[in-house]
């Protein structure tokens, strides 16, 4: 078993994409995914997952239905099961993700910005 | 359904005692604990929990049986069940856990370290 220690720095400048999240550690049947975006995502929800955002560098949105919580930088906001949201950052924001390992990104629905295979770094 | 974002600083300054961690967020049977120690804990392992350590301030050396790997500010180490290990800091450390909500602080071991019923921040 080969144990080592992830720099998020250092994996977050292997890729520049957005919306794409990269695998960075797996436990518990959950996985730690990172992710960048800069823009308006979608409109979903995850029917049986709750979903970790944690705010490595920038700061975001989350928009509920009933309201919108920013998230700065040190923040994190878990999104319960069921939960629609939507995430909008104005500048580019870097993103640690903790959830299942089963949730799909764009949650109960399908479309361009949907990513099924995720890549590990 | 009251859905908050959490200061990861502003809930370490709520607490100063050393090897207690104190629960930040629960999402899918998982806790996001906050845990604050300087000098040496205990060797133990987790029967049936995977670890995660992400350092939010300082440095600590996490020590294994065959070797030691220095976890700095910005990077995480993730403990498969079952592996024993033991966390050293030799100043004070700030550390986010993210391991079931079953897991036991001490693991297999029970002695003055061991937590069981956790303060919620």
């Amino acid at each position: 078993m080969n144990i080592e220690k992830v720099n998020i720095a250092e994996k977050m400048s292997l890729f520049s994409d957005y919306f794409n999240p990269h695998v960075a550690g797996e436990l518990n049947g959950q996985q730690v995914k990172l992710v960048k975006f800069q823009g308006e995502f979608i409109w979903h929800h995850h029917d049986n997952e709750d979903e970790l955002f944690y705010v490595v560098k920038g700061s975001f949105d989350m928009h509920m239905r009933d309201k919108i919580v920013t998230i700065n930088q040190g923040e994190f906001i878990i999104m319960p099961r069921g939960v629609e949201h939507k995430p909008i950052a104005h500048e580019e924001v870097e993103i640690l993700l903790f959830e299942p390992a089963s949730t799909l990104n764009t949650g109960n629905t399908e479309n361009d910005f949907t990513v099924k295979d995720l890549k590990k770094i």
